[in-house]
Order: structure tokens, then C-alpha cells, then sequence
């Protein structure tokens, strides 16, 4: 399985980017120890065993009275190594300094700077690991979450492979089954009952449509739960995400490297993500900026899985009406729709109930009377409302919370609330998910072309067609796990790693 | 000279902060290997040898079924370690969510969370270094040019720790010749010679003094020179900053963590670190609010080591007076001024004679004549004022620069003279340099005492009153190393350090 990739032995920081206690520069090819010898103080590294850490000095042999630091190498010698060549990886202090001048260094003796991705892309061309193994280790370190973590753990160790391979070695047989029937076509035999075939063609449909249909709930588990908070100007949107985060501060979590304006704050609730969308307030306006924030936050609801929106008792009946009509025209199907009156703390009860009397009366064209009694009653009206052309019935809105986002107040039912909304995509009862785009697009692929293999055998084509299109269903499969690939997508692939990976 | 510094095992992440491809996670303390043991799946960590490295997955026992993610980790037995103790150096996937559950996971078995600086404040505790060493651990790892590098990383191997050490043997040495003359005072019998003694201890002197007068230099090799930009408003300050950091791309680098507002962009040239310090528009205003600006800006003069003064060919004579005499008030003895003429793209060379003469005249009383001829002579006029009343003749201005920092021309004029300015702050013939404030103070204190001790030899008082001052400079310089030291100074020392190391 052992192969050289390439005759380059590369270099770069594994660690992450900035300062820290400690960095860790990793160098992998079939110099990788020869290389560090040059510049290493210490026993010499050609003569060490695999798997042995060593303390030295590395120093620049053009000033051999100047050590850069002193270091820790470790040695795997390939194939018993990440990438599968032989690898030193040296431990040094984490200044920007040591590892920019430690990376130059090797590059000075004759080290190539890492492209992103190269040391997994090494690992997997020397059959350490197959292509979406290889892939899911970005995806691991990526994730933020225990949900993404898992989908991309699991991919990582195989298991999503392994499925894929199961799929693939049950359309070789169907396959060979067809084969021998070619083989023995002037005879005119059926040696593959058509029938047999097309029960297993179906089952196969059936394995990789639902594999396919995961990707939505896949990209969600990976991405975060798109979660729109929406209402009209000033109703608390931006207090209330904020109250959410700081709720659970301990486990906030900013995606790094990026700002508020294009990624939004996430947050981790048992396990799953949510990412928040904090829109601009949404109001009839002859505004034509204002207008572009508004469309904006149509567009954010259009997104949303869940939309969380603000109500306050002084909204006007007007900003009402326009923002439940445009909420319900821009709700996608399976969201769902979490109607959330703040600022409770300004008013009493009984305005709690005459706000929601008069909202409703303005909203739809009921009879006063269906409003008139109380809040729950009012709020019924609502959801009648929503559910009215609602042909699925999905958008259900079985709860209406009352909060306030300034003091905190019941923000706990929202999460709560929040945590029952997501728990159809929980992992807990799950299948194999997919989650990479790449795959799902092979995937459909792959159900195309079985699906004709299907039809073929209802309409009793010859098994030649046939064939044909399970070649094909055959071929998707196998670009998943990289058994047919080009170097091109390996490019496209790779490239989004980050470098020292 | 093992000996262990409490019973806890401890963990912190000990790489940089946020996403990588790997990240370590550093265990430390007498369970070390064994609760590294109970979240692990692989070969037994108890029985292997130091210094070995081990594939294996990390697994949270309560969910044997995920785990968490496949690791490398590296044992290092005590005192073989860079604590001391027991080390446990997992290596994982570097997410933001591996590395929080992999900690949680450790504390959960019975690690405590590290506080900052704790495993060198172990490594202290447990004779692997002394005081100075591990402070230049801190200094290490935030060095961020070859200077301030090459300074902590020759502190951080103990050149430093030996020099005072050194110092300290010698002082030992007198003490003892004194304790002699004390042993035999009652036989009146001088067994040192005073003359000697004073020889010796004047000697000290000037070492500790020449060494705690470094402190000036070492601090700003370490933090950077100070280059102060300053001129009139719209000058083009903020222009030129950008241009001279934009030719330097590849060596610019921001302090991280750090806002413009608190820390001014730093530059490295020839390993040496410049911190400009962009300033305000200087110009005569009766605005409180600009006024404001404006001192901050003579405060950035006082300040600076180098202060570049951009001058435009539209300056109001009033302006240039106003700036020109402020600088000369604030600029410290030992501070350069360069004096730049921007934006020579707007002007004919003939019309950059004209401006010259005409600030000149404005400035000084001299005859026409002396400005009328050429540039050079009006610029002479500049020098003559600025030397005038300069007693040390240190601020010398050997040079007008042209540039137009909106084009990039001739800013490599300006890199070159910033290069000859702190060529006498190189570090190529440097001897020890101070550049940790506490040694700094410590060597004052001695210095004192030292001081004392000589006029005690001078005064002829009895060796009583001599060895007193002699045993407090030896206290001094045993704290710079941490031969004496108290709990309460190790918590402030170990506080500044970043948690993981």
C-alpha cells in the first residue's frame, strides 16, 4: 500500500495560527529526517527508532552560535505515520517569530512549503486513508459542535466509507448477475431472475435516496440550525440574542476568523448548533434603504429553520399585519414559527391581554368575540391563522412566549422551546448522514442512474442498457470514497484545507 | 533536585488559540499517565518507556461507543520532562470543540485546569530552571522580532541566570574576606585589605550599573523603537505609515489581541522592531478638543527614540514654527529627528527650493542670504537651530528626505536612515542586556547597596556595617534568579504567562 506521493518533503505549522505556549511544525517526506538532522542539535535523528521523542536545539548552521530554540522533534517513520512517509514533527515555543524562522529554515534546507491540505492529501494517496475519510478531517476540525463532531468523526473513522463500499459491493452483484446473462444471451437464458434484480435495484434506490434526503439535515447538524430573529424596529432583537449567548456564555461560541456582518453568533444547546440571524426591524417603509434591510430579513426568514418573532405590546396594528403576512409568505415549509411577545416587563397583564385582543382583531377579519375572552384565546386565532394555508400543517405554532429580553425574563422557555423545535435532526436515532456537498451530489447522481436501471428492467431492455447504467450507478459511488478520482477534484478538494493539514 | 511541587496532575491547552490542524493538550503531575490511561484506547500508557509516542483514540468512558477523536500522545516521564513531573502531551485534531471536550474530559477524571504559567512555575518549583529562565520562557514566546528573540532566548538558556550568578560569587567572595576581618577584629588585624575590597567592590559597581543601564536598550529591542510620525494635519502621516508597512508586508506584524487604538503597528528591519506611533495633526488651534490630540501627540514625541517630522510644501509659516519649536521642547536627549519633505509629486523642484526658503526664513533670524541659495543651505539653517540649543548635540538631523508617501517615492530612504538610527541599539556587539523591569529593579537596589558598601570602605566603618550592605546586594541579585523568592512574587511572575505553558 506504501507509496511515494511525491520526492518533495514538505514543511509547515500544524498548530493553529498566532501565538501559544507551544507550535508544532510538521515536516513529511522521504527527507523529512535527513532535513531536521541538518539544523538539529541533539542525538542524531537518523539513527533514532519510530515513535521517539527527543530533546535538542535547533540551530540555523549559518550561526551555529545562535540556537533558534530549544525543541522536542518526535519521528514517525513512514509508513506508520499520518501521511504514510516519514515525518518529523517539532515541537517548539509558539512566538510568530520561531515559526516563521523555523519554517524558513527548512525551506533554506531544502523543505517545500506545505499547500493546504498536502500532508492529508499525501495520506491519502499513499492509502492511508480513502477520500472521504480524507475530507472529513477538515470537516472534524471544523465542527463546533457535538452534532458536527460526530457526523464528521464517524466519516473520519470510516463508517460513512464502509456504508458507501456495502452499497457498492451489492451493485457489483447485481452486476455480475447481469453479466452472466450477456454471456449467455444467444442461449436465451435468464440466469438473473429479472425479478430478483429489480427487487435488489429498488432496495439499492431506496438506500441511496434516503442517504441523499440526510444531506438538508446534514448540512444543518454541520452548519448550525439557521435560526431568524425577526420583528419590528426596537422590539429587543438584538437584547434578546444577546440574552440567548449570554445564557450560555459558557458555551458561546464565535466562528473564528470571521465578523458579525457576514457570520452570525452561534451557540451550542445540548449538543446541536444554532446559529442566529439577527435581522433589521421589519416595517412599512417608503425608505428605500430601510426597504433593502427589510428584504434582507424576508430573505433571512426564507433561510431560517426556525424564526423566532418579537412582538411588543406597542407594535402598530399596521407593522403587525405587514410583518405576519410577510412572515407567513417567505416561511419555508418544514420551519417552524415562534411567536415571542418582549417587554412584558413594561406592561401588566391585563394590557398583556388587550394587546393581544387588538392585535388579533386587526389581523385577521374573525369575529371580535373569538378574541375578546383572553390571551390563550387570541393567541389561537394567531394559529389559526398560520395554519389556515398551511398545506402540510408543518409551521405549527403551539406555544406563544411571553419574555423579557431586557431582564432575562422566561428566556429559558424560548430555549426550551428552541431545543423541542430541533429535535427531529437529532443524531440520537440516526442513520448515516451526509454532509458534504460533494457527496450528495454524486449521490443523486448515483440515484439517477439506478433509477434507470430500474426502469430498463420494467421495460425489459436488454441487459446491455442495463448494465450500463449500473456502471455508471457504480461509478458515482466510487468517486465518494476516491476509488475513481481525478487530480483535479483532488485539487478542488484539498484546497480547502488549511495549511499544515 | 526532583521534588514534587503539589499533588495535583494539571491540563491546559498548550497551543495557540483557536482552530488548527492539531492542537496539544498538556497533562502534568504525579496521575499524569494514569488519567490519561482512563480516556484512553490504545497501548497501556503505564508501561511504557519515556520519551515514546503512541497512536491510539481518545474515549470518554461513559460513552465508550464515540469516541472522541484518534490521537498521538507523547509520554515524558519526570524528571525527564519540562515540568519535572509525569508529562502526558496529547496531540488531536485542533477544533475549537475537541479541544474544549478533551480538557473537560481530563477535569472530569481528575485533572485540574492549569492556571497561566503554571507548568514553568512547576518546571521553577521543581529546579528545572531558575527564575530568570522561566520569565524568559514568557518573553520567549511574545518575542516577535530577531532582537527581542535573541535576547529572551539567550536569557531563557541561563546566560543571563550565569552572568548574575557571577556577580554574585564575587560579592560571596568579598563577604567572606570581610567575615575574616570580623572573626579576628578583637586581634585588630586587617586580613582583607580595604584597599583590595574597594578594588573589588567598585569593579561590581560598574558591572551592575553598566548592566542595569541596559535596561533602556533591552526594553526597547524588546517592545521595539518607538518611532514617532508627526506634522502638521493632512501631512500625510498615516499615508507614509501605511506605505512603509506595505513595503514591508512580508515582515509586518501585528501585536494580536490588540486594537490600533492601544498599540501602534509594528515593523521588523533587520531583525530589529520599530513601533511607529501615528499621531495627530500638529497646528496652533483654540479647538480643546484638537488641543487634546495634540499634546498626546508631544507625549508621542517625548516618548519616541525616533521622531519622523513630515513637513509639506503648503505648511503655514505658523505651523512650522509652532511644530518646529514644540518638537525641539519635547524630543528626550538621546531621541533622533528626521525631517521629511512630503508630497514632491504636487511640486517642481524649483517650488521645493522656494518652500525651503521660505519656512527657513520663517523660522530663524538669520539673513536671507543664508536660505536664499539652495535646499541644502536652508536645510543647514534647520540643523543649525536644532543643534543650537542642544547641549549633547544628539539629536543631529544629518539629513532631509524628499518623498511622496502617496507614490511610495523614496520611502526606501527613510528604511535606510531608520536602519542607521538604531544601529547603535544593535545587538551585535552587545553585552548582557537587562530587559525584564523586576531584574531592572532588583539591580538598582543592588546598584544602591553596592554603592553603600563602597563609601563604607571609603568612610572606613567596621566591617559590621560593610557586610549589611554586602548581604543586601547579594539578596538583590538572588531574587533576579529566584535563589530567594517569595509566593506572592511568583504569583504575580506565573500570572503574566498565557494558561498551557
Amino acid at each position: 500500500m506504501f507509496q511515494i506521493f511525491d520526492s518533495d518533503t514538505i514543511c509547515a505549522v500544524s498548530t493553529a495560527p498566532g501565538v501559544g505556549g507551544i507550535a508544532i511544525i510538521r515536516v513529511s517526506g522521504p527527507d523529512a529526517i535527513s532535513i531536521t538532522d541538518k539544523i538539529w542539535k541533539g542525538k542524531k535523528l537518523a539513527g533514532v527508532e519510530s515513535h521517539t521523542a527527543h530533546l535538542g536545539t535547533i540551530v540555523d548552521p549559518q550561526h551555529p552560535g545562535e540556537p533558534l530554540d530549544t525543541a522536542v522533534t518526535t519521528i514517525f517513520r513512514g509508513p506508520r505515520s499520518f501521511t504514510g512517509e516519514d515525518v518529523v514533527e517539532i515541537s517548539v515555543h509558539g512566538s510568530r517569530w520561531i515559526q516563521r524562522e523555523l519554517v524558513n529554515l527548512l525551506i533554506r534546507s531544502g523543505c517545500k512549503a506545505a499547500q493546504p491540505g498536502e500532508f492529508t492529501r499525501r495520506a491519502f494517496a499513499n492509502g492511508r486513508l480513502d477520500l472521504a475519510q480524507a475530507e472529513a478531517i477538515a470537516d472534524v476540525i471544523a465542527a463546533s459542535s457535538r452534532s458536527a463532531h460526530r457526523l464528521a468523526a464517524s466519516q473520519m473513522r470510516g463508517e460513512f466509507s464502509k456504508h458507501i463500499a456495502e452499497l457498492r459491493d451489492q451493485l457489483i452483484e447485481i452486476a455480475s448477475l447481469l453479466e452472466l446473462e450477456l454471456d449467455f444471451s444467444e442461449e436465451d437464458v435468464e440466469f438473473a431472475s429479472r425479478q430478483k434484480l429489480r427487487e435488489l435495484a429498488e432496495t439499492l434506490y431506496k438506500k441511496i435516496s434516503s442517504l441523499a434526503s440526510s444531506f438538508s439535515t446534514g448540512s444543518v447538524l454541520k452548519d448550525g440550525i439557521p435560526v431568524a430573529i425577526v420583528g419590528e424596529p426596537n422590539a429587543g432583537k438584538s437584547t434578546l440574542l444577546n440574552q440567548l449567548l449570554h445564557d450560555n456564555r459558557a458555551i458561546v461560541s464565535d466562528i473564528p476568523g470571521t465578523t458579525r456582518d457576514t457570520i452570525e453568533d452561534t451557540m451550542e444547546i445540548d449538543g446541536t448548533l444554532y446559529r442566529f440571524i439577527d435581522t433589521a426591524g421589519i416595517r412599512e417603509t417608503f425608505d428605500s434603504i430601510e426597504s433593502l434591510g427589510i428584504e434582507r430579513s424576508y430573505s433571512a426568514i426564507a433561510k431560517a429553520k426556525i424564526v423566532l418573532w418579537l412582538v411588543t405590546p406597542k407594535i402598530s396594528a399596521t407593522d403587525f399585519t405587514t410583518i405576519g403576512l410577510n412572515i407567513k409568505k417567505h416561511l419555508t415549509e418544514d420551519a417552524k414559527l415562534i411567536v415571542v411577545l418582549n417587554k412584558i416587563d413594561t406592561i401588566s397583564d391585563t394590557e398583556i391581554d388587550a394587546t393581544s385582543v387588538n392585535l388579533c382583531n386587526e389581523f385577521v377579519d374573525s369575529p371580535h368575540s373569538l378574541c375578546e375572552n383572553n390571551i390563550h384565546a387570541s393567541f389561537q386565532t394567531l394559529v389559526d391563522f398560520f395554519s389556515q394555508h398551511d398545506k402540510n400543517q408543518t409551521n405549527v405554532i403551539d406555544k406563544l412566549i411571553y419574555i423579557s429580553a431586557k431582564n432575562g425574563q422566561n428566556i429559558e422557555n424560548i430555549i426550551s422551546e428552541l431545543r423541542k423545535c430541533s429535535s427531529a435532526e437529532s443524531l440520537e436515532d440516526a442513520d448515516m448522514i451526509v454532509t458534504n456537498a460533494r457527496h450528495y451530489e454524486a449521490l443523486i447522481h448515483a440515484q439517477d442512474s439506478i433509477h434507470r436501471v430500474i426502469q430498463g428492467l420494467n421495460n425489459n431492455l436488454s441487459g446491455d442498457f442495463i448494465a450500463q447504467d449500473l456502471r455508471e450507478t457504480i461509478h458515482y459511488l466510487s468517486t465518494i470514497t476516491g476509488s475513481i478520482t481525478t487530480s483535479d477534484l483532488l485539487q478542488t478538494i484539498f484546497s480547502r484545507f488549511c495549511i499544515g493539514k
